[in-house]
């Protein structure tokens, strides 16, 4: 495979560490049965698995395609055409996908140069998740809301918004699913904690939704009936203020955004103890970037690389190749998304 | 019982016609078990209901209350303080609350004037499904849809919104559940109206979509799947036209706004088939007037009186009293909702 020269507004990036992040299992793997893992039975190295039936009518748009994957990655610039010489021999950062590549030819736009001592592994994740826990703080200031729900949230994105919040000022109420998935927020900053496996969390969110004023909530879950409970809980506090009785429910707006698939299975909600004061709705943040706009999209970046070891450092806990991704135990090991967990790709190591 | 003199700004009008809408149908009985229904055991006229005990947190802000009932009506005004005067024996339409009465103190702000040889019957219903097609149209324009579905759309409202879409040049895709009621919505001029329970369902309402580019739709059920399944169809409708496939969807906004609940059941959608861009919303007309701001309120108010008899037309199929509106099988008559059927208090009767 050969890669053709960079044009003037383009470099070549060595590729040197490209984190796996859930969406870009989506693009790998989708809806993909992990039971019916085998290997590919021609010469390539390949895994093949099957799709349920149900979720076939869904792909149609990408049948018999080879997807290039990898949404993020930074590396070394090896190349770089007459407008963008600057960045030669430069470690930069990149956004636009196929980052699982030995090489990655890109619009020098697109890439941004690391701080001085920053390294690859450093550099690998400074988008999606630092613009996202930027792109959820702006969004909640931009609807006015005092406070913010988030879910899964001992992720490294959780973490990230975590110390944004606190930076910003901004409460924070944590949902997790584990003691260690609390314990790892306490311990920087955090103090609303709540664990959703705990018999008394929806008195105990709800305490702490009155008391924060939390009236927006960002999902990484999506399936199940959690999203709801969240709204439930947001209209229990707000009634608890009520003066009277409204059989709408409470005037109060309550909005969950859906960012994350961790559950795909259906969403769930029960209106009658959420009035009809709420919205549902999808977030992600490239049309976020869009809306807001390029003032916005330039204010992140710097803060990106201003705390890039601090408040947007990525933790992994696993380094791999880009064979050993196709290995089944170590597929099977990135694929499980626990909470903690997270492998980084490094193409230099064969 | 007696009421009090008018004040200055307020009017005292015999009520003469009040229908049952299902908002009030959700005051009058709210979550109570119809199974349950026993004439009370005091010297009352009443009736009593058990209430099953998960609905019955969301309920402690009207326990033990007496709450009035009944949010339009019509009547004449017969007594009127200083500066409504001018009202003074007129025939007005009214809204706020507690019109299931012999006679209503009220302020003048809150009626409008029928126009003449209307009868209290016509002005019965002229705010609550007048306001609400028309906010349904305004809704849509304002937020840049080109086309609007609407469920239960044989229903009082739905023909009124049929009407003012045909009026206005704006597709209208309409919903059912029976061969009657798309007959009752094809002679008032239709031409979209598809049945929920066809076995092609699905496929003809993504047609449909793809035809009219409807984004937002309206949802008088709320409960079960149906919501869910048209954002299904319209990205399937949006994905048709993609020229690539994305892994998060088309990049077409969806927005399904649930403003009734003629299913209480939960609400269940699959994110799957919809994408990221999407809404579900509920959707109340006080809001919506309050947001809106006079200027559109005083408009759609103006039109109101103009085709009072005609876009705004409701046709009831039985009229009864007050007393009759306890009686357990009269009750048992208006709490079915069938559409088609709608019935009017005239407290005159007795």
């Amino acid at each position: 495979m050969t890669i053709d020269d960079p044009a003037d507004d383009e470099i070549i990036v060595r590729v040197e560490a490209a984190p796996i992040n859930p969406s870009d299992l989506g693009l790998l793997l989708g809806p993909a049965d992990m039971a019916s893992l085998q290997r590919a039975t021609d010469e390539s190295s390949g895994l093949t698995f099957s799709v349920p039936p149900q979720h076939l009518r869904g792909l149609q748009g990408r049948l018999g395609q080879s997807l290039p994957v990898g949404n993020e990655g930074a590396g070394t610039v090896v190349a770089a055409g007459r407008d963008a010489s600057a960045l030669e021999g430069q470690r930069v950062g990149m956004i636009g996908g196929a980052m699982y590549a030995d090489y990655r030819r890109i619009k020098a736009r697109d890439v941004i140069p690391l701080p001085a001592g920053a390294s690859a592994q450093d550099g690998a994740a400074m988008f999606v998740n630092p613009l996202t826990a930027q792109g959820f703080v702006e969004t909640a200031r931009t609807e006015g809301h005092k406070a913010i729900i988030h879910t899964a949230a001992a992720s490294n994105l959780g973490q990230m918004l975590q110390k944004l919040c606190l930076a910003e000022g901004i409460p924070l109420i944590n949902i997790v699913r584990s003691p260690e998935q609390a314990e790892l927020l306490r311990a920087i900053g955090a103090t609303h904690v709540l664990d959703s496996k705990d018999a008394d969390f929806a008195e105990a969110l709800t305490d702490a939704i009155a008391e924060t004023g939390a009236t927006i909530a960002f999902d990484a879950i999506g399936g199940g009936t959690l999203g709801g409970e969240i709204l439930a809980a947001m209209e229990r506090a707000a009634v608890r203020t009520a003066t009277e009785y409204n059989r709408y429910g409470s005037t109060t707006c309550k909005q969950l955004y859906i960012y994350g698939m961790l559950d795909t299975s259906a969403t769930t909600f029960n209106r009658g103890p959420i009035g009809f004061q709420f919205s549902i709705s999808g977030w992600l943040l490239f049309p976020f970037l869009q809306k807001a706009g390029d003032a916005v999209a330039q204010r992140f970046r710097a803060r990106v690389v201003d705390e890039l070891t601090t408040t947007f450092a990525s933790h992994y806990t696993r380094v791999i190749g880009l064979a050993e991704a196709l290995d089944p135990d170590v597929l099977r090991a990135y694929v499980r998304k626990a909470t903690g967990e997270k492998f980084l790709i490094d193409p230099t190591k064969g």
